[in-house]
């Protein structure tokens, strides 16, 4: 018995094919997703094992990937901590922002197990359903990209309040910062505690940053996650969209693989990090081109890595809602034929 | 006599002490530029030369910046190539956006001296106001950017509609980009003809693409404006934002220098591509900060630079209306007190 695909080329050793899975592969471009949606809320699915679970294996049983991803979102530690969020169509909202010292003292690092049991209780069902050679991952948003969320009180296009707090309450927001890494990678133990066999950590809005305020703010952080994880020996991803001039920095979090977007050629990603093991990347926008342009934007990406051990094949950033279901299976197909990588 | 001291800097030649302007810095931030707007549109002030003139030269009096930039827009060769805009609040919008081959032949190559020729008298009137060690730049809309408004309708987040362009009509696409590439060679031509001693090109939207679409797409368009103006001998920018993934690649577009955003490393930006000028790269939020933080971060990036010939300081994007004039005289400050260049 090997071990699943995904994980040797996650500790990149060879493999006979690469490896793929998609990010937010469980979401609304399914048309079996958007069936259990029209009968329950997002937040019902993160909250409830059964739904989350059917909603994680829904992709692995379509397509067939090499990876699942357990159903959740990276707010819901941040629920736990005592921030409500409110999920509406507008995307997340939070009714008091914290912006002070005394706003981030309020907060509690809560215990998953008691506060989350249903990210567990999820990701147990999960694994009793996957076939032996397909892992489950989990996740979490890492600390930097959640205080984004808390500081703005939502999505935001140019995180100037976040900036502002990061220059005015540097204090305030290196607090904040330990309280997540400390939430989060605890919500990451209980996730491979409860049977995920890799976990990835989405630092999403971290390129927002100079790389100055990036290694200040961000990566002391998102190392504390990972120095935490290292006694639980998965291998550990760390995703930054826009990751290009922080390459260098995001490499020395600790993380094992670093999740890449489109806009960075792999090739000169993995020249100038040769260390780590690589997923990614091919532009979510591709998925909406002709069915030709799809198979020669992934064969690109194959060659772009050109056959170094340690590639996962994935999109730089989550598919969208519009994608067809024939891109999603041209993707997979033309991955499938990838050559074997040798170390 | 020497030259202007920004010039020098573009050669990369020896200065006395590194040069400064900031990107937008006629605009929203000033009091005296919200006074002229109170009383004329947008439109307005790109059309009528003496007020184009006024706003462009409101700055130079304010703060003595190294160079002045004329103030226009970036549609304002769109218009005349025949595509409607509205300029409203919301930004830009084209009535009737460019999806197909057909409405590409419908566009016009406009002669500047004709059809815009506001452009140039306004560059004269400002070239005459100068202070001599001060020199006028002219700036366009990189053709690749231009073909974002035309092909979304206006400004976007995700860029989808373009990408569904170049990926089902790529053949309309390079023909638009030509469309474009001639139309801004005219129009940059006209400017430098009216007086302008150096050009920028802003490819602001190109790292929506990946490194590949870029360099089928935006690289060769770009490419051909910077030869039509080669023999024209000003030095000639190149802005993108988000270039860090693209810098090699917009290195070799044939510009002498590139203005680059603020989430790269000035310094390692530098060494990657060390026989171009650099322009940069102040995150424009640290202007948000308190005026400690906004000189500590001055100095972090001329320190970053450590002394190479060939740096002009800006900011990493245009600066923000809420920006406070406090913050822009610390930048100016800081650069002035900035050590001198020797080659």
């Amino acid at each position: 018995m090997t071990d699943p695909l995904l994980l040797r080329a996650l500790r990149r050793e060879p493999v006979e094919r690469t490896p793929v899975w998609i990010m937010r592969q469980a979401g609304r471009y399914l048309p079996e997703y958007r069936a259990v949606r029209e009968k329950h809320s997002f937040l019902e699915l993160c909250r409830t094992p059964e739904l989350a679970a059917e909603v994680t294996l829904q992709p692995i049983r379509r397509f067939g990937f090499d990876g699942a991803i357990l159903f959740s979102d990276i707010l819901v530690p941040v629920v736990a901590m005592g921030a409500p969020v409110e999920f509406g169509d507008g995307g997340p909202k939070l009714a008091r922002p914290i912006r002070s010292r005394a706003d981030v003292d309020r907060l509690r690092v809560p215990e998953p197990t008691e506060s989350m049991p249903f990210v567990g209780d999820a990701a147990r069902l999960v694994v009793r359903e996957l076939p032996g050679e397909v892992p489950l991952l989990g996740f979490a948003g890492a600390p930097f990209t959640l205080l984004t969320y808390l500081v703005e009180g939502g999505g935001s296009r140019d995180f100037a309040e976040t900036k502002r707090f990061l220059a005015h309450a540097p204090d305030a927001a290196h607090a904040l910062l330990e309280k997540l890494a400390e939430t989060v990678a605890r919500s990451l133990a209980a996730q491979i505690d409860a049977g995920c066999a890799a976990v990835q950590l989405f630092d999403t809005w971290a390129s927002a940053l100079s790389p100055a305020d990036y290694a200040s703010f961000a990566l002391p952080a998102a190392r504390r996650v990972f120095e935490a994880l290292a006694p639980r020996r998965v291998p550990r991803l760390y995703y930054v969209n826009g990751i290009a001039g922080l390459l260098e920095l995001a490499a020395a979090s600790g993380a094992d693989a670093l999740s890449i977007d489109w806009r960075i050629d792999l090739g000169d990603a993995r020249r100038r990090v040769p260390h780590l093991a690589f997923q990614g990347n091919l532009d979510p926008h591709a998925l909406l081109g002709p069915l030709d342009s799809v198979r020669a934007k992934t064969r690109a990406v194959l060659e772009s890595n050109g056959g170094r051990p340690g590639h996962v094949f994935n999109l730089g950033h989550g598919i969208f809602p519009e994608a067809p279901i024939e891109a999603v299976e041209a993707v997979i197909e033309t991955v499938r034929e990838s050559r074997p990588v040798r170390s």
